[in-house]
């Protein structure tokens, strides 16, 4: 609001600039914060009943807290901030004065005219929090965080340059039952949404090296072997039998790794069937003790059996994981992975110079979007939070109108007046077409009775009532309604 | 989360990297934000009580579209988004092959390195929108826009270079109700927030303009005056006297207008005293006649007339308003404005090219929240969500504590479970350093006669009780305490 309207008044009448919003980033109009609004509040709904606390950080970082965690790849697609003012100024000389071949390369250029940059993920900023404020942090810290990450990616369908990320965290305990918690809270978010088939596939990093190692897989093979797996459910065991080939396993390997990883069953069954096939390797042990416990755990927090399982076949790409990990998935969606985490002990210390145990799971909020599209969990909510609407039918009856519509408001009822008299056809549909359930008319003959006409506009159903009756009522068909559908 | 963990690697043991946010910009932890989103909830669930609906855009904009709108200082201040890859390259060999001064200053540099920019605030981004989605907005359009907004100045106690914007507007309505909406809502903020004394002052530019001109002002003296004028609280009729006379009134014109804008009392007959002063002129008459239909209006909204007053020597800064403006001070807290808008005809069609009504008011997040906490609104308020601990006393009563934790969550009660069993009293004391309100604590005693110990933590009481009525008990005194303080 603090516009300089004396540089604007210009602009009204030269050549029109393009409204749209830059390739890869959205608008979000309110019937589409609506439903989106409502999935972000269970979620952190959810989190905070697990005791997981909101954590915000800023969107711009400087840039030496980003380098170095991304990858050459991750690094390209940094948003960089430009510098400023002299700063600016002293760095195009700098440029101009080379000038070379070394100094007009992507890489060089942002180093010299940028030192901040907009954050990439919410895990670099909450291992930095975590060391700038080691006093004010209790350990373990159990923290959410949903806010917008940005990613110079090449826009397509489905991915965005600026996006929402949504991660749950507890870090400074080495314990199981915060991997277990984990799988409950997947298993929580997901049911609350809606989808009554979702399944948490938990693995665990060390059993798979143990099982490697057993199969006698050499180390240089195991990247390629980790690739090869984890495209079980997609290509089937020949797939993955020929792709091990080609990443130089041997047959007996091939096949040793490929028996382990289709072992299936009851969890804890099937840790005892794996249990002869890492021949008691100390991390192999380990491993399938450290499952057990999970398993264990998360049968006393009371997840169904159906909704989760172990499968040795998920891998999880990144390699910061060191423990037992976890991805949620709606079988026959073809959608993928709707969450997924796991144990990273290496990684939330960066900033600390130490080692710090770490729990995570991030939820892809456009994916899970998409999901509950496709399975018509989004369907019949309400696309606008407004409740009601109060005519406005001329200057006399404003009065009659602004008490009954703080009357409503008074009760909870989210209300919006007319802005100005108009035929009630126009003012009717307006609601209809915003989606706004209930309105409320008052003409002068209603007013003059101390009455209201209160209009259904899904049902169509009119009635006339007593104007103190109109909260009572508005919230009853509101009440019914969420009830009903 | 998608890092490349082999790049981190070797981060743990290099120097390390200071942890502190970037200058101007604040990291908040849990406690920070608890009661940072008590306030924003309560302004959200008040925008939307009124019919306001929620509007989301990008932190990125073309910098096409925010350029021109904020004039020459604001233009400096804008964060822009440096070029990538080949872009980037072919800026700098530009900038070399010219490399003369013209081309080396920091606003070609800008133009030439960069095209994208953060957002600066939410108006212009509103604007743009209802531009672009002409089709799947109606009007008259009711939003509010809670989002960061980003300037690159000199960081200084409670200024920020990343702060939180707080935007309601109306837009496609000249009705003066809407004005009056505006009022009340300003009213209802404040007083649900617990200012029992904020007072929302309402002017009209065009009354000024008129009192002006029927003063003798002559336009290129008004700027002038207008500044003069607002700062009749800070220095008083003579002060302002003496600076009218340094913007070049007479004593007659300095007079006349000093008196005009000294007239007080109750709204409508401050109105009617003001009436012979505009002398007839269209636009004076005008001026009053809107004014009386928002005092109409703020009045059946129910707004207590203690609440809100007219006051003509408020004049608001921008350039950009066309009609009734309004503020919202606390008197004696020496905050200065906590929110304030106006009417501004001409400023959202920037982007369509022809004039749109709107109403708009903004709300200093930042200022508020100085001015709760100096009033002590937010002292007694919860510093963390979660409500219960659970203690964790042995492997074996493990799952009892996960047990008795599901159903106090299934009841609605934020609880954590303690991450590993460790002796009671660090666990209690976690409790308390977060602000965790009760402790429920189980030992292998409890749990084999089906009890429980609930501590609160807050009286230090502690009683033993049936694990089944746990959650009922964590209800009961959570409420309690919520109705006494």
């Amino acid at each position: 609001m603090r516009l300089a309207y004396q540089h604007v008044k210009g602009l009204i009448s030269m050549a029109r600039i393009s409204p749209a919003p830059i390739k890869g980033a959205r608008d979000f109009l309110p019937r589409d914060l609506a439903p989106r609004n409502r999935v972000f509040q269970l979620m952190r709904d959810t989190f905070e009943r697990y005791g997981y606390e909101p954590l915000e950080t800023p969107a711009i970082e400087h840039s030496s807290a980003l380098e170095g965690k991304y990858g050459e790849e991750g690094e390209r697609l940094l948003f960089r901030i430009l510098k400023n003012g002299r700063d600016l100024e002293s760095a195009a000389r700098e440029l101009v004065s080379r000038g070379d071949d070394a100094a007009l390369s992507a890489g060089a250029i942002a180093r010299g005219f940028s030192e901040m940059a907009l954050r990439y993920d919410l895990t670099v900023p909450m291992a930095r929090v975590i060391a700038a404020r080691q006093n004010d942090i209790l350990m373990p810290f159990r923290r959410y965080q949903m806010q917008p990450v940005w990613r110079g990616d090449r826009p397509q369908r489905g991915r965005y340059r600026e996006f929402y990320q949504c991660d749950v965290d507890c870090v400074g305990s080495r314990a199981m039952a915060v991997d277990a918690e984990m799988v409950a809270i997947h298993h929580e978010v997901f049911t609350r949404l809606g989808f009554q088939q979702s399944v948490t596939q938990v693995s665990h990093r060390g059993l798979l090296d143990a099982l490697m190692e057993a199969s006698g897989v050499a180390p240089e093979q195991r990247v390629g072997a980790r690739v090869a797996i984890d495209k079980f459910d997609k290509i089937g065991a020949e797939g993955v039998r020929e792709e091990l080939r080609r990443a130089g396993l041997d047959d007996r390997s091939a096949d040793a790794l490929l028996e382990a990883v289709s072992v299936s069953g009851a969890p804890l069954d099937t840790l005892e069937a794996l249990r002869p096939l890492v021949r008691q390797t100390e991390q192999g042990e380990a491993s399938i003790a450290e499952l057990g416990e999970v398993f264990d755990a998360i049968r006393a927090m009371g997840v169904p059996q159906e909704r989760y399982e172990l499968r040795l076949s998920m891998v999880r790409g990144s390699d910061y994981y060191t423990g037992v990990i976890y991805e949620t998935v709606v079988p026959g969606s073809g959608l993928g992975t709707l969450g997924a985490g796991g144990r990273y002990d290496k990684l939330v210390g960066m900033f600390l110079g130490r080692d710090v145990p770490a729990v995570g799971i991030s939820f892809g909020v456009d994916r899970i979007f998409v999901a509950m599209e496709e399975a018509g969990l989004l369907a019949g909510g309400a696309i606008t939070t407004t409740q009601a609407l109060v005519t406005l039918f001329s200057a006399e009856t404003m009065s009659a109108s602004f008490a009954l519509a703080q009357a409503l408001r008074a009760a909870g009822v989210n209300t919006e007046v007319y802005t100005e008299p108009k035929g009630l056809g126009p003012q009717l549909a307006f609601a209809s077409k915003k989606g706004i359930p209930l309105a409320f008319v008052i003409g002068p003959d209603e007013a003059a009775r101390g009455e209201v006409s209160l209009r259904d506009l899904r049902t169509r159903e009119q009635v006339a009532i007593p104007q103190a009756a109109a909260a009572a009522q508005a919230l009853a068909r509101l009440a019914e309604k969420r009830a009903g559908g």
